[in-house]
Parts: C-alpha cells; structure tokens; sequence
C-alpha cells in the first residue's frame, strides 16, 4: 500500500510526525482532523485524506490516537532502527552537520567524513574522524552505510556522486548547489540553501515597492 | 505583472537562475526552451509558460538570449543590490551559515550574530560579532536589517521571531525545526533539515525491502 503513496504526500509526513510528537510531549493523547489542522494549517480533510493513505487511524467521534498516529508515521518514514551516514567534504557545512546532534537522535548516526583537503584530514569532529576521499573505496568495502551528504563545492559534487554509488552508496543527501544527474534506482534528496534565499528576496523586493 | 505569478513559478526561478549562470559561465549564448528541458529536467512547455510569465523573452527559431534572461529573472528575484541579514544563535549551525560565503557572493551581506549563550557572546566569525541577545532592540532601531535567520533550538525560535519582528524585521528565514505562527506580511521560508532526511529514510526503507 505505501508504495502507491504519493510523493507530496510523502513530503508532509515528517511535518505531521513532528506536530504528534510536540503533542506527545505535552501529553495529548487524542486529536481530531479538526483539531490537527487548526495547529498545522492543513485542511481537515486534507489531513483525513493523507493518513487514510496508511489504512485511517481515526474512529468517527474520537479522533486519532496520538501515540499510535505517531509510531506509526515513524514506521511508514522508516525511522526503526538506525541508519549509518557519512559526510564528503568536512569544511563549514560538512562540520556543521557533523555537529547537528538532532541527526543522531532521529537515529542518523555519522560514521566518518571524507575530505580532499590534507589540512582538514586527521581531523577529528565529535569523535568522528575526518579520511581522506582516496580511501573511500576500501571504506565503503568494509563499512555498510546508508546515506551520504554531499558537502563539496559546486564543481566536485556530480564526480563524487557517482564514485560514491560506484561503491554502493543507495542514497544522497546534497547540499551542492547543483542538481546531480543520477540513475532512477538511486534515492537523491536536494538542499539549495541559495534558491531559498532567492525565494526571499523576491518577496522582499515586492514589500519594499 | 510579476505581482500574479504563483509560488510554485516563483520557486522555480531560482533555478533557472542557477542554469543559466552555468550556461554564461560555459559561454553559451542562446538556448532553446527544449534544450532548457533537456539540461533541467521541466517539460519545454513548462519552461515556455514559465517564462512567459515575464513577458516572454523567447523568440520563435531563435531561442532565449542565455545573457538576458539571466539578468531578468536576476532582477525579479530581486538579485540587486545588496541585502543585509542577520543570523540568531550562534551554535554550529549558526556558525556554519556565517561562515558560507557563497551567499555573500550572492549579494546577502551578513552583518551581525546574536546569542544567548555568554561563552559565545564577544566571537567573531569572519569579523562579524556575537553580540548578545538583548541588545537586539536597540541594534534594529540603528541598523537597517532585511532579513534575519533563524538558527536558535526549537523551543526559542517562535519568541525570537516576535522579537524581530516587533522591532521591524519584514524576513525571516527559519532553520529551527517548528512552523513559526507569524502575521501573513512577514516572509517566511522554512528550512527543516530533518524532514528532508525523514523522506529519504522512507524511501530507503522502501529500497531496503
């Protein structure tokens, strides 16, 4: 059944996954399509809409169950177990995500970087070491790992790509400004921190009219 | 005329932006909107109704002039002059961001760091101060700021948010992982790393099976 799910709806499944834990947290233990979308800003139907998608969690008068709503979105997102990750590129982004702890409690947890630069290589990031990307190969041999970010410049991002899944690499996760040209069968999440800010920009140019 | 123009257009002109600066930087001088659709993945006919958008720039048998659109969609992104921005929470991501430089390339001009934190309050970063928190006030009535960015935890970014805007911030890109509830003048972007990490364990999971 998920794999018919649509990808707009899979997009907003973190977003109501992060909406039931908060109400976890504040010890809600019901809620209504109603009153799901007052905090999130969806429609109610829309909400009764995407998680019928999963089989509908809701009962006609009571609403969904909070804690079930939430372990099951967690399941259907994949977030059992642990997922092993590593950074290529350890300048200012790379060692920022390396320092990012959410990752590691969501179960993402950072298992080496990689690094052309001989100045940053030996370095080490949280206990995290930073290699050398000549290794990478024997590495990946030897150390079964999910997801790699890529932190590299512009130019450097679609070579390192491809060595990566040359070497089995299944997924990746780019923050180079550069939408890289990969097989189908290989699962690539964009971060374009610059598009972003052109978004702003042009509202903001708008508003200064 | 750029006043109508939807969001989902709108958050393609970054990317057209990024292409056709490639293309300038390869000293291509004129593409067609199908060999646009071959490099960037959209239908020609999106591309076409895209662009269209803003008056058509393309003519019949000759294409688009690289060098002109990318200076248009450049001025309608608002890509002139400079923006000032500030960055709240000076914690690694806050740092990572102060020190990309690529978006001071871009014509966004950092110009000051706020935090809470006294170990971090006095740094500089790339000659930019970590001042402290509480004198934001006062430094938004003597600086005029465009944007600010977010990079504080969770639980501090909605109160933040209030904070600036009260003393006049009109943009705010938010890297903290919540939705800020904000007066629908005020421009918000989003940038929610986790949710993006959450869709490619989905479908990871999905590959895995």
């Amino acid at each position: 059944m998920a794999d018919k799910i649509s990808r707009a709806v899979i997009k907003r499944l973190p977003k109501y996954h992060r909406y039931l834990r908060e109400l976890l947290e504040k010890d809600v233990r019901r809620i209504s399509s109603k009153e799901l979308s007052d905090i999130m800003g969806f429609t109610a139907s829309q909400i009764r809409q995407d998680l019928n998608n999963f089989g509908g969690f809701g009962q006609q008068g009571y609403g969904y169950n909070v804690e079930e709503l939430y372990q099951e979105i967690g399941r259907i997102l994949g977030l059992v177990g642990e997922y092993k990750t590593i950074i290529i590129g350890a300048g200012n982004l790379g060692q920022a995500l390396a320092n990012y702890s959410s990752f590691e409690k969501c179960g993402f947890k950072l298992q080496s970087m990689f690094e052309l630069n001989p100045r940053l290589i030996g370095l080490k990031i949280r206990d995290v070491e930073v290699r050398d990307i000549e290794v990478i190969g024997d590495y990946l041999k030897e150390h079964a790992i999910d997801i790699a970010f890529i932190c590299t410049n512009r130019d450097a991002a679609q070579g390192v790509a491809e060595r990566l899944i040359d070497n089995g690499i299944k997924a990746i996760w780019n923050f180079a400004p550069v939408d890289l040209k990969l097989p189908d069968h290989i699962i690539v999440e964009n971060v374009h921190l610059i598009d972003d800010l052109f978004t702003i920009s042009y509202f903001l140019k708008g508003a200064k009219k």
